[in-house]
């Protein structure tokens, strides 16, 4: 069989059939080899940021990696940001980007380019097979570096060459790696800070995110006295009615060294040592207040759940408090930023998968869903706009059964608006609610933050997306997507409850309050 | 004044007046700063690749660079895709990426990233200012580097405090080089060639392609024999009736070698010696004959209009031939790819601006242009689809007065169809026709060029866009542009007629048979 074929074999075998992808020339192999592995699902996007953001979401909800295929290196660069966002979650994705063939790349013919250079940035882990017969080896390794741990974005760079020519066969699953455990001292260290009886936190991220651990963790908090935080933006958290609920780290710097004021001792549970997301004149950058002593009691690349267990083992621990079962009123007027929370909380469904890009619009949100149904929350992991719709997509695709709600600021959904299309396409279970404030709001704030002022008129238009006003209504259905427009909290109130319970994808487009 | 202030006005000084930005939280005094110097104008896009591509027709037009504003590596990613095509194009592009505090870096926040890993692969220069002081003269540097010769992607990565801080004064213009003289040697050989009484061809490319020196260069061919050949996909190329007509080399490997066919010389005047686009099996991918001897005029770095009065002077010369004044007749009936390209030729406006992302579903448009009023014709120079609709828009705002028609495949609009709000907002003269065909019938094309056969099912759902089929003129309408669709010849006549006279941006869906 030729290089394609044995690679997409390879894949299966190591439990990866899924593969988003936005495919050109020198992909043409692979995509031809879908037919002779029928195992290995294919989702087209129509941008590669789609097809990246969505490989994120897949992993995040599945637990195993996807694959990505993208066309050289301007088809990576189009799928960067969400790979970027994909490190900073530590989602396993195994990304393949095809390259020119071994001997075409001497011509500098107009697609040449560094892909390498380019995948630096965001690779853990970069090969360039030259032999066919090896590239189902190189493959084996590729999913072994994806799935790390930690988790990684592994770049296989594939000649089309390489890919056509006959003579591979295909490798059997690769052997992953257990995590091994914390490293010495650290489960101690926690332990004694935890009972040093002055001011203790535990900072939750990462794996530690599961209802399971997160049980064991407020177990932890709830008999040593210590404070339990999350970081601001976890990959995939478990919330919602009776599952023990962590308080997450504001994303403003202020807000979340408030948060952390008073604390003598902070234990790192799968998290980092919290910083400010941005730089500003006269603010700390380090969060972590003055003399507070933090203990990382595990990393992305130890056994997490040892690692608690261990900590459990040695300290107190008393029954957590859990969230009641509660839901808002239903909202009326107009539609505030409080009343769209309140009309989320009201309907989100059992088992919901929420990817949350709402940044400024969303803030309520969380509170309204505390106690929601239990469902799995995704957030922005990198910070780089653009994901919320791609995560969304992605989730749908590894969750069956279960409805997606992507809650998106209305400048981030912009980024990658091509993800509609890929809901429609495959008919997913996707609820879209853009918030429309027609602002880059968050820039609004952030001018002033940095100390540039309330800017004037010229500056104000670059941070301002109305003249025109985007109609999401409109964007959705030429993507065919169903969609509608809420005005106020009652019409939120019934389309989001009519598109949540309809299957296939849909879009509220949400007018909140400017 | 502080950083960005300074910036500003050395690019102002050295001839930038325009920024097309997408920023973020990093940026922030550089936006503030737009208040400061108004003699900047600043343009919004609501994704990277829309404003880079935006870059790279204005100073295709303007034959000077504008500046572009991204914000960190994801950023500067998502505008990689046209940069690579700037950087084919040999556009001067003075590419500003905000990035994090200097001290801010080291504590490795989520958007941090590795800038300069990501930029290398398109830029020409980078450079990374460290202390405000001397951000004006790294930014006249840059500068000077994005004119070259040759024109380059000038990268200036903008540290946040570099930029906030005071005590900046704006440096001067910076001095440009003087292209050199072509090589020693390199107009004999040229000369030579042309009169060696064996078959030559002029391969012409790059800034060789303006009115002038088109004449000069059809009056060499026509006095010595030789035939005159364009490269495939030149950045800009003068054309219409009474304008030498090169003949562009084809995309498919196999035509272009017959167009080459029995040539025993190939002078390239700021042309590149013919490779093949993309490899494929059993084909050669270097396209110049066997036996042919290629004479490199002169390349991107030197005096091509110097080159071509030299050689002009050592052989003989006669008035070329012109394109007579000739409209296609109004086409009627199915809208065939053919009735699409007569409809361009009988109505395509007088110094228009073409921004040509036709692909396959263009095929014959440039023979129905070949007589029409003499106007300007942009292309994909680095192959990276997406350009099309971003580049028609930094047409129009460095040439007021002209209309630009941005000849968009469906499947690449998608790509950065964002770029329809700027158009919008900045109200711009560009007519947009989405050629739908709904499928990436290039790449159903290349399946069986490259020998992976015609595809079963699965293989075709990858380059298939319908299902569902999108609707561009709800996309339009979306953005604030008007549109309609065109589903016969005459209605596409009817429509792009009105669109190419009505003010400020418009969209004409022609659905070409499939």
């Amino acid at each position: 069989m030729n290089g394609a074929q044995a690679l997409l074999r390879t894949l299966v075998a190591g439990g990866v059939d899924t593969c988003f992808m936005n495919p050109g020339t020198s992909e043409m192999h692979f995509v031809a080899a879908l037919d002779d592995v029928p195992e290995m699902r294919s989702v087209l996007a129509l941008f590669e940021g789609v097809a990246t953001g969505a490989a994120d979401g897949y992993a995040r909800m599945a637990g195993r990696p996807a694959a990505v295929l993208l066309h050289l290196g301007p088809g990576l660069g189009n799928g960067l940001a969400n790979l970027h966002n994909a490190r900073r979650a530590r989602t396993p994705v195994l990304n393949v980007v095809g390259d020119h063939a071994t001997y075409h790349k001497p011509l500098d013919a107009p697609l040449e380019s560094d892909i390498d250079s380019i995948a630096a940035g965001v690779s853990g882990w970069i090969r360039r097979p030259l032999k066919t017969s090896e590239l189902p080896a190189d493959a084996a390794d590729a999913l072994a570096a994806a799935w790390g741990p930690p988790g990684q974005v592994a770049t296989l760079i594939l000649p089309a060459d390489v890919s056509w020519s006959e003579g591979a066969s295909p490798a059997g699953a690769p052997a992953l790696r257990p995590p091994p455990p914390p490293p010495e001292g650290a489960v101690e260290s926690a332990a004694a800070a935890l009972e040093s009886g002055r001011p203790a936190g535990l900072l939750v991220g990462g794996r530690a995110c599961t209802a399971a651990l997160l049980d064991r963790l407020g177990a932890i908090a709830a008999g040593t006295g210590a404070r339990l935080l999350c970081e601001t933006f976890p990959a995939r958290i478990r919330r919602g009615a009776g599952v023990v609920a962590p308080e997450r780290l504001a994303y403003l710097g202020e807000m979340a060294a408030a948060q952390l004021e008073g604390l003598a001792h902070l234990v790192l549970v799968d998290a980092k040592s919290p910083v400010s997301f941005f730089a500003y004149p006269g603010k700390p950058s380090d969060l972590v207040p003055d003399g507070c002593r933090v203990h990382p009691l595990c990393g992305p690349a130890e056994d997490v759940a040892a690692a608690v267990e261990a900590l459990a083992s040695l300290v107190p621990t008393v029954a957590p408090r859990l969230p009641p079962s509660e839901r808002p009123d239903p909202p009326s007027g107009p539609l505030t930023a409080s009343a769209l929370a309140d009309a989320v909380g009201l309907l989100l469904p059992e088992e919901a998968v929420v990817a949350d890009e709402s940044n400024t619009s969303g803030l309520f949100v969380a509170a309204a869903t505390a106690g929601a149904p239990p469902h799995d929350w995704m957030t922005l992991t990198g910070g780089s706009i653009g994901i919320g719709m791609p995560l969304a997509a992605g989730a749908a695709v590894a969750s069956p059964g279960r409805r997606v709600l992507a809650l998106e600021a209305d400048g981030s959904a912009m980024y990658t608006v091509q993800a509609l299309w890929t809901m429609a396409r495959e008919g997913l279970d996707v609820t879209t609610v853009v918030l429309a404030n027609h602002s880059y709001a968050i820039l609004n704030m952030e001018l002033q933050r940095v100390g540039a002022g309330a800017g004037g008129p010229r500056a104000r238009r670059m941070l301002d997306l109305s003249g025109p006003d985007i109609d999401f209504v409109s964007l959705a259905r030429g993507m065919g997507v169903p969609a509608s427009r809420a005005t106020t909290a009652e019409e939120l109130v019934d389309q989001l409850g009519r598109a949540l319970s309809e299957p296939g994808p849909s879009l509220v487009e949400a007018v909140v309050v400017r």
